[in-house]
């Protein structure tokens, strides 16, 4: 295994077993130690989840820890050919190869720029450090998508043991920002890779894009589940699992204002008591807007899952690094792969 | 233990115990080792002794580190009920409990804002970690106050014999800012709890808040010491310990002009060799502003405790870690508390 | 060995056998270990290569890390006797015994600040931590100097064996800033330390301070190697190694709009191709701004050794540290000392 960049990159048996292995390290079992190694973290964005269960999976896996910022670093150019007579002091064909060789693995987190679209859609800074990088290179959420986040909500539902054939609604809200795609689009194609019963909810001209469509449908019919979309933000009521999130509208990338303006009279689309059936359950990847993207009566009550989802991400970064440092450091993964693979 | 706010709120023989115990780390005894926990620090506010002693607090016990500064997270909500449609991106409600399922103990620096008097009284920040928060949360600075401060300096004065019936003047000094309470309140109360005469020299119009006040009298009266207010800034001549600091009115809470323009007379409250009697004492908390709040020839003589106070901030925090984590760990605490309560 | 300020200070017979211990260590060779001891890192200025190195070092050496960075601390005031009533809250008096009393070594990075001349001359916030801490302190490059770099490149040049005769050019390159001496100073420093034959390459205006040049004579002297001055930008063209810089003149010390003037007709000192003869390499500390400092074509084409001078920045200094820190912890230093020294 060497980096990743989206879940649904792995095989869907090693997503699996790497939701099981989330499961026992949350039951207690010890993690494998990689004293020697080191881990690389960028944050080139804000976080509090990923920065925090970082840290700690790599304290849990004895791993020596490298830590840089966008802020204490410099301004980071991607492109072939530029001139670099502007802000950018200096280039990913040089950051990536340099990082690389101080650490054995390198994690990078780089949002949605909204600057280009072109730029955002190629996924420049992530793919730029997967590039040029001579260790594996994670991303803990980039332009497109968020493999950590799909990965603890996969171990989420299946710890909690829902139905793989269960109804997932990914539910747009509201929201005063416009926000990156990445975490809906991960969830689209884990939810379509585990085989649930997929349902994309959103305003129309809020749809994702045609190839994260594309490849939830391959996903789901690979794996016997369905996918949808629907412009009615009723569907959450008969889902099992309504899953949150506000994501920005293609057609107004990096134009906040003009999408601002046509999402004035959208601000319904929240989730409340209202939007769920009996039995259903809330999630969403945190940092959340209350009582605007759903309402506290939610968030508060038994419904929720977003607490565990976050306390997962520790475990199921864990079972990833575990697994991908595996061979560098001359253990043995601790994954159990599903029968049919391991026979 | 489950957590500290202020040191007031333990036991007068714990308090005793911990500084001892601090006394016994400065002089090279070992640290208990917590290899497999973890501990967070979170920095909403700026520090340079506390961050630098907490983090190596935390290597010498063996703890792996979380930490988040302010800058590199999200904006934090601490109402309840708020419609989260400004800039705060997420509420403590989740940032607590989120934190709490990756480390086994959280650390809070948060000052007083300045922006609604009441808010600060409440410490809402402080308050909305520890009350959401699934693990022990210890204050690195709250609103109101400085527990770990206090701590280090009591042990700087018991490693020095001070009497603990002897002199302390709590000084207040003129500072081009409008600064907040906590270490005032906490050097207050410390000294009242350890049966010192406890002087409040201020001006008129910056005395401690009206509880505080109230709970250094009562501290007193429990230990058979004093605690009293003057307006006279002639009141250092006779003490024994003079710790400087200085703080904002109530009554211009959040007005830095306001205040600025009423202090304008006052900028001879200021620490000077003509304000200690022969064989007194300077303390201060640090960071502090030469020539302004105290002189040169104070702080670089013989009187001057400032650069021990710092360093037992080290051993302090060690002392009181070690402690709060012991029951967890399994370790039996390395305290020995005093006879009377060991017996 | 009391700290470092830069290479040259240090003998060089102990350069060439730190030099050569980071070449062991590049090929695998085991650091020693200092558990228990601690190293500070207080970065004042942006980093990306000596920030990430520089707690992989620490981890290689088992050393716990306390880290800081001037945006999560205060602004600090050098000037002996200031009343400070001004933006700075903390005097280094302060912070370099206080930091000192929670590590065993102190590593500082401090940029030239561009405001006063005599300042940055003075390097007086480095010399400021040298002066008042009381464990050793390592620069990670301060107004003037950039040991770590030099040592990393000595490193680079010995791997490589290019002749200690070699000549090494230092040719200025045409900047959009205004950017300090501090890597300028140690290349002709070193280069000149170990035998080779140096030229400055540099438009009339941009020669290195006179003290400096005096340096470097003297060093070439004892080493039996050459400095020179030249203003002619084919300079590089018979040189063995290239190494490229942009510095602002001492002339317009702080003055950007004045030197951008005065460089405007300057944009064709950038290494080409056409620079560089053949067999001739290419170095650089990095950060560098693609083709504006040097083209593409160079960077990324066989005389390019910036990746390997990088990464021989986590080797210099885990050998740095690891001799100076040898003393402390009662282990002997690793480093084999030249015969003529070690008999």
């Amino acid at each position: 295994m060497n980096g990743l960049y989206k879940l649904s990159e792995l095989d869907a048996n090693l997503v699996e077993a790497l939701s099981n292995r989330a499961t026992e390290l949350r039951r207690g079992a010890t993690p494998a130690r990689y004293e020697g190694l080191a881990l690389g973290l960028l944050f080139l964005a804000p976080s509090l989840r990923t920065q925090a269960s970082m840290q700690r999976a790599a304290g849990l896996l004895g791993l020596d820890l490298v830590q840089l910022t966008g802020s204490s670093m410099w301004k980071l150019e991607t492109g072939d050919g530029v001139v670099m007579d502007s802000d950018a002091a200096e280039h990913v064909r040089e950051a990536a190869p340099v990082l690389s060789s101080y650490v054995d693995a390198l994690c990078v987190r780089s949002f949605a720029r909204f600057e280009d679209l072109a730029s955002d859609l190629a996924d420049d800074v992530f793919q730029g450090f997967a590039q040029h990088s001579s260790v594996p290179v994670v991303s803990m959420e980039s332009a497109l998508w968020h493999p950590l986040q799909a990965l603890a909500d996969r171990a989420t539902l299946d710890q909690l043991k829902v139905s793989t054939r269960a109804k997932l609604v990914l539910t747009w809200t509201w929201h005063p920002r416009s926000l990156p795609h990445a975490v809906a689009n991960s969830t689209v194609c884990m939810a379509a890779q585990r085989g649930m019963d997929v349902v994309l909810a959103c305003p129309k001209g809020w749809e994702l894009h045609e190839e994260v469509i594309a490849q939830a449908k391959l996903l789901a019919d690979a794996s016997g589940g369905s996918f949808e979309i629907t412009n009615d933000p009723g569907a959450t009521k008969d889902a099992d699992i309504v899953y949150a999130k506000s994501w920005c509208s293609l057609e107004s990338w990096g134009d906040t204002a003009g999408e601002s303006f046509k999402k004035l009279e959208l601000r319904d689309w929240q989730v409340t008591p209202d939007s769920l059936s009996a039995g259903a359950r809330f999630m969403h990847c945190l940092p959340v807007r209350r009582n605007v993207v759903v309402s506290d009566a939610v968030l508060d009550g038994p419904a929720s899952l977003v607490q565990r989802q976050a306390e997962n991400r520790l475990h199921a970064q864990t079972a990833l690094l575990e697994h991908m440092l595996s061979g560098p450091a001359g253990c043995e993964s601790p994954l159990q792969l599903p029968a049919e693979v391991g026979a």
